[in-house]
């Protein structure tokens, strides 16, 4: 496939891999850029920053066609608990930020122009996660909890600090759900990951990070080919001829700002 | 983007488009592959055969890399009925047929283990699109039908037929649709456009061609990349030099068969 249209990229742990899922946040971004852009799903569960940076040349190699738009996902598993028996998804505070950091420079040292949007982990319902745990897993009373929320907060702390200090623009989805007083119940669906309503509020959070950048917003993207509207049914070329012409400025302008 | 992993493209109209709208059926496929391939979006609302004739060999052009599986999803609009007014979007049968044909032959020229999955219009529920009409674009009755369902079923079996002489697997939409009694109300929305319903049966029917075709099931396609369960955490290289020999192999059979 040739780039025919700016391509989003999301990336992150299995908050980002469920984002297609009945009412996901991506694929109602991939609805609503239907005709302007692809949005490109790199969603690993399980996944904490150590691990998606083994994985990171591969997904954004350099001599590659760079994305306009990166979203960074990651938080909520760096912010389990260390435990004793090894299996732990745990990145020490200062790593996960030195970790964020490494991802953000190599995205953009591939491209100075793309987007990289970082999004905090979402707040803990620590009890519901206990209690998902308890009936999903079986675990014993003493591997509960295995994360709580005000270890979480740090490192959603430490996301902002990051997108402060690489000057990248942050979703601090920690601090936005809890705007919400049910955000518990309105939010989450296992004290973890997201509920429709959850994952509406990471997908308007993010349009209205889109939307604060004039070339990425749905309604000034240019559209891939003419509207319908547009082609004269005796005399269809003349509407491609005419995309074609205004769509090759148009790209210079993306690949310009 | 490197390409790490298949290429799925839902090539079509409106239908198409809408496919990643709350329980759609290009989310939904997405939601399934969401670890091993890419669904990528070339919906065009109000476009017809000829019309794609004329963006074919952007998006599928003869010196990129193939994607691995591309549906055909066309027939809603050249079965509209010819107007007067010349603003229609209506294709002859012979011709809708013929154009099938170019779109399958040209994304096979590209690749021959590309797989095509061509997918017949939906039935047409007449008495519900005419009243769509009526009430949104304040039609006059003369304008009215400009559909029926005894066209496009003539365009249904068109689509049929182009399958078997091109020895692509088809979804018979129209007749599958059909089957169910009250298929008016359970799987569209406005006559022509479909429900979460009409989706889900789009998807069912995908995933059943998909699984006839061996390496394209979701369970036996190649993970990008480890499952978490799968990482040592004192040590996670080896799970990523490991899955990179074995992701290797698998990607030589994938371009084998």
């Amino acid at each position: 496939m040739t780039k025919l249209r700016p391509q989003f990229v999301l990336f992150g742990d299995s908050i980002t891999q469920l984002s297609f899922e009945n009412g996901g946040w991506g694929a109602a971004l991939a609805a609503l850029y239907s005709r302007q852009a692809d949005v490109i799903l790199r969603g690993y569960r399980g996944y904490n920053t150590s691990w998606a940076l083994l994985i990171l040349d591969k997904i954004f190699p350099e001599l590659s066609s760079p994305p306009d738009v990166v979203t960074v996902f990651f938080g909520a598993n760096d912010a389990a608990l260390p435990v004793p028996d090894g299996k732990h998804f745990h990145v020490p505070l200062p790593q996960y930020k030195a970790n964020l950091h490494q991802i953000v420079s190599h995205i953009k040292s591939n491209s100075e122009t793309t987007v990289v949007v970082l999004i905090t982990p979402p707040p803990l319902d620590d009890e519901a996660w206990i209690e998902f745990r308890r009936a999903n897993y079986n675990k014993q009373p003493e591997a509960l909890p295995d994360r709580i929320n005000e270890v979480t907060k740090l490192y959603a702390q430490a996301c902002k600090e990051v997108a402060k200090e690489a000057c990248v623009p942050v979703i601090d989805l920690w601090s936005v759900f809890q705007q919400t007083q049910n955000w518990r119940q309105a939010y989450l669906i296992d004290g973890l990951h997201l509920s429709v309503g959850g994952n509406r509020i990471v997908f308007n959070e993010l349009v209205n990070v889109l939307n604060d950048i004039l070339f990425l917003r749905a309604d000034k993207l240019p559209m891939d080919f003419p509207p319908f509207g547009d082609i004269d049914p005796k005399n269809p070329g003349v509407a491609f001829q005419s995309w074609e012409n205004n769509s090759n400025l148009a790209k210079v302008n993306i690949l310009d700002w």
